[in-house]
């Protein structure tokens, strides 16, 4: 930090005090910060961060100091330090041309409920520390409940606010959500019987000698998100017992091979304590066949988990939810706010279908979490947590039905109209279509198109791979070099682009885009498919391999 | 809600957008909400905050609707009404008369920084939405490692940043920051070897199998944290294997008695995985003998981890960091930065030693977490995460080792001098000394005190605890109407307050208060015992029998 000035060593403890009791100015450095992303956050983005990348490894030299300083520094120099090296290499995650990832621009009011919200410091973790916020937090799990499960006004008014069950659990995302579902799966299937006190008391070595099993296995789809891979090594269970089911064409898992693999395992005494089904898939956003999947949960009599941490806002479209038929019936959901909900980053949620589920992971403390007590933290993950209930619960009332039924219809919609201009646009070719508001594609020119064409009727599968090994170095050069010119950014992934999958284990790269955005226009996304078209023809290995493969 | 006024049915486009494009004007509701914020954050708390409590079930009912409203809300009416219905009944945790939470008043320079990582809304899982913020939690971890581990210069140029190392993990709390450091362990217990894949891999059954073991276990003192038993049964190991060991009469684990159970533990085929260090007791505050227990560690050849999510800031102060002596010789430590370090809640940490631990939990994906790459989610147990590691740093380097050194001592010596107080004046018993800045007490009348001593000396057993019966009613009663009151807060738990123990199961209730408020005064301090002792003269059953007990 070159252009820091430095307080006298010797700290006195009455400047340091005014951190305390002092607000900034709104004249100091900071102050006029905050103003500035206050009246106009986006401006202030543009402005702030760099739009040419700098490479990580020259961020990172601003970032070397190993020691904790021992002098104190002035705010302001220190908000000065933070524009230069931090801000200014962030990432533009609201930017409506940064199509790549799951954020969207937020509504603005988030800015000063977050300012409150910090400010309060309230913990979720007991009634104590949070009070107001524990009925707040509960009533935003009985609507978002409410919302997928339909159940009836006695029904919340039962359970909603009592202290023995739990309508769901907040959490910091959605891979905490999934590990407590399928840790509350793994517990009641293993739960107390006879001399068993149940696998959370005993263990896993003990409950599957007391029921007979061999093992534990959760079925998913290969789409299944990478935390339950992690969810599997947690429990104990191990990654190799997450199975893999293959998916269809249109990357919706096979349920007849979910079913055949479940009874195989059941012969092996490995017993089935899950299945997952995947609404809105993180590579490709498709939804898996929800209401088939929830019958072979009832064949198998197991746990039936949804993870729509992406796809779960959805159901807040009327005209799309059917989109999402069978989520009902599933015994456990995960939805993140922080992706389609237009809440900042942090507010995981999963939802229980029986009010009772949680009391699978139900624990207590003496100086806290008091049985009887309504204290959130005795059926949850975590610990101590912030007050992030409180955006959603804005959100929900600020936006309402009305509004989120306009916000996700128009970005399914916007999805829709991307994947024409792809499949209009000669040298551009949609690899996944949009079931939600994510699809697939990648520039290839239509020469290119035509020669794949012509390999696949004629079962040159060698000379596909050919093409295809050389367009995920295009599409490479063209993901990374759109990043570094900083005008708009879409993601990549590797999935199987060939119709029909006639090279079964191909993975070929793919641009990726999620259309949450409100304020992403058809013109900018016009711009990307001109960008990427541009960048192609800069110098690069592929584009000519490419014609030249075709011409041969 | 029922002041609020609602837009028509039919929200339009138009007004929705208007939410994502034009800021909070500063003359609206919400608007003068936030100036009252930054300008007066502890005004605008006690104003806002109602100061006479209103129970839970009355606070409930403005929280009972479970349907998403339909129709929009204007933020100004969502704004006042969560004014009256939210933050009228929370908590005022940063009061300086409110000292029995571990949360603080907060700098100021806290609320415009949070502002700032909301409105840039970086996600941490991976570079490509946190760009800076990767290098910068990196720096974070690796300051905080070198307070405790305080390796060579080399060794921080060497690990900090590289891809496929890490200091430590950042996460929402110390809670799963605890989960982290024994799932490593127990990774790294039942490593791959020969044909076993590892337990991440084949599971826990298989894992014991192969390494002949009946089961895990870890032991940890009757003091430790209650989110070691959510991770026992959590990893698969089960409640009943966190084995609970005494502690002497200073709240500190007998070491003695662990090695003794440790040893019987490897005589039945069970492993100790790990042991856990109590650095600061969530109830006494107490530091077990940290040296002892990595001797130990080091003698079973497993896991030493120290839980010093409350105290491990005291290694801030130069004057006291002697206290947690040993700690440096741990495998992990927790340390929560929004306990005693100043940071809003969701800050926790779990620190490494070896930066090669963390690869016992590695996991990757195809789309986000690519091999070699520095996404910091491939070796963390949360996923998406917000950048609160700004936070933190902001706060390492505004106040600086210099004003840490201040803060912590002041803190250690305020509770000594309140422990003063308490034992100066005749009506309060100081049952456990600070060590750092928590200590435990009760209003114990003098001739209620003199009958008790009278009685230890002479061994009525009965009669002592028939004193501590009516001392338990009188704690609460004391404590409940003091927080109804709404002037200050002490918390309770119940530890046995007898000196030597002489009743061994014994279980009382007491006062408990953690002086880490700069803002807390002696003054304010007196005030408490004072109010505590009116309060014990307020129409109670207990306080009268009490006296006529010592009468007797």
């Amino acid at each position: 930090m070159a252009a820091k000035q430095q307080r006298q060593a010797t700290a006195s403890e009455e400047a340091l005090m005014r951190i305390f009791t002092l607000p900034e100015a709104p004249d100091s450095t900071l102050g006029k910060i905050e103003k500035n992303i206050s009246e106009n956050l986006m401006g202030f983005l543009k402005e702030s961060i760099v739009a040419v990348e700098k490479p990580l490894s020259e961020v990172e030299k601003d970032f070397q100091a190993h020691q904790i300083p021992q002098s104190p520094s002035f705010v302001s120099d220190y908000a000065d330090d933070m524009m230069q090296t931090l801000v200014a290499h962030s990432v533009h995650t609201s930017s409506p041309s940064f199509i790549g990832h799951m954020t969207s621009a937020l509504p603005y009011f988030v800015l000063p409920l977050s300012k409150m919200m910090v400010g309060l410091n309230q913990n979720l973790v007991k009634i104590e520390t949070s009070k107001a916020f524990t009925p707040l937090e509960r009533q935003v799990l009985g609507m978002m409940h409410h919302m997928i499960y339909g159940q009836t006004p006695q029904f919340y008014q039962n359970w909603m606010h009592s202290a023995s069950h739990s309508l769901g659990a907040f959490c910091s995302g959605g891979t905490i959500a999934n590990i407590t579902a399928l840790w509350i799966a793994r517990n009641r299937i293993l739960a107390a019987d006879g001399d068993f006190n149940g696998v959370a008391q005993d263990g896993l070595v003990k409950g599957l000698r007391h029921y007979g099993y061999d093992d534990l296995a959760i079925l998913v789809s290969e789409r299944g998100h990478y935390s339950l891979g992690k969810t599997a090594d947690l429990l104990g269970i191990g990654r190799s017992n997450i199975i893999q089911i293959p998916t269809d064409e249109h990357n919706k898992v096979d349920v007849q091979q979910m079913r055949e693999t479940a009874n195989d395992l059941q012969k092996q005494r490995i017993k089935v304590m899950a299945i997952v089904g995947v609404a809105g898939t993180t590579e490709t956003g498709n939804i898996d066949p929800l209401e088939a999947l929830a019958d072979l949960a009832a064949e198998l009599n197991c746990h039936f988990h949804v993870d729509a941490a992406w796809g779960g806002a959805s159901l807040l479209s009327n005209k799309y939810r059917h989109l999402l038929s069978g989520i009902e019936r599933a015994d456990s959901i995960t939805i993140d706010a922080h992706k389609q909900m237009y809440v900042p980053m942090g507010a995981g949620m999963v939802l229980f279908k029986d009010p009772e589920f949680a009391n699978a992971i139900k624990h207590h403390a003496e100086y806290i979490l008091r049985k009887g007590s309504k204290d959130l933290g005795s059926q949850t993950l975590e610990g101590s947590r912030s007050g992030m209930a409180m955006l959603v619960h804005a959100c929900l009332n600020v936006v309402g039905r009305d509004g989120y039924e306009i916000l996700i219809n128009n970005s399914l919609e916007k999805a829709r109209r991307f994947a024409d201009m792809i499949t209009k646009d000669e040298h551009f070719e949609l690899v996944t279509a949009p079931e939600l508001c994510l699809l697939t594609y990648r520039y290839v020119p239509q020469s290119v198109q035509q020669a794949m064409a012509r390999a696949r009727q004629q079962g040159q599968l060698t000379r596909l791979k050919q093409f295809h090994e050389l367009l995920d170095g295009l599409t490479k050069f063209i993901q990374k070099r759109q990043r570094e010119q900083g005008t708009s950014f879409v993601s990549r992934t590797r999935i199987n682009p060939e119709p029909q999958r006639i090279i079964a284990d191909l993975k070929s790269v793919v641009f990726r885009v999620v259309l949450a955005n409100p304020l992403t226009t058809d013109e900018i996304l016009q711009q990307v498919l001109i960008e990427q078209a541009q960048i192609a023809q800069q110098p690069n290995p592929f584009l000519s391999k490419l014609l030249q493969l075709a011409d041969d």
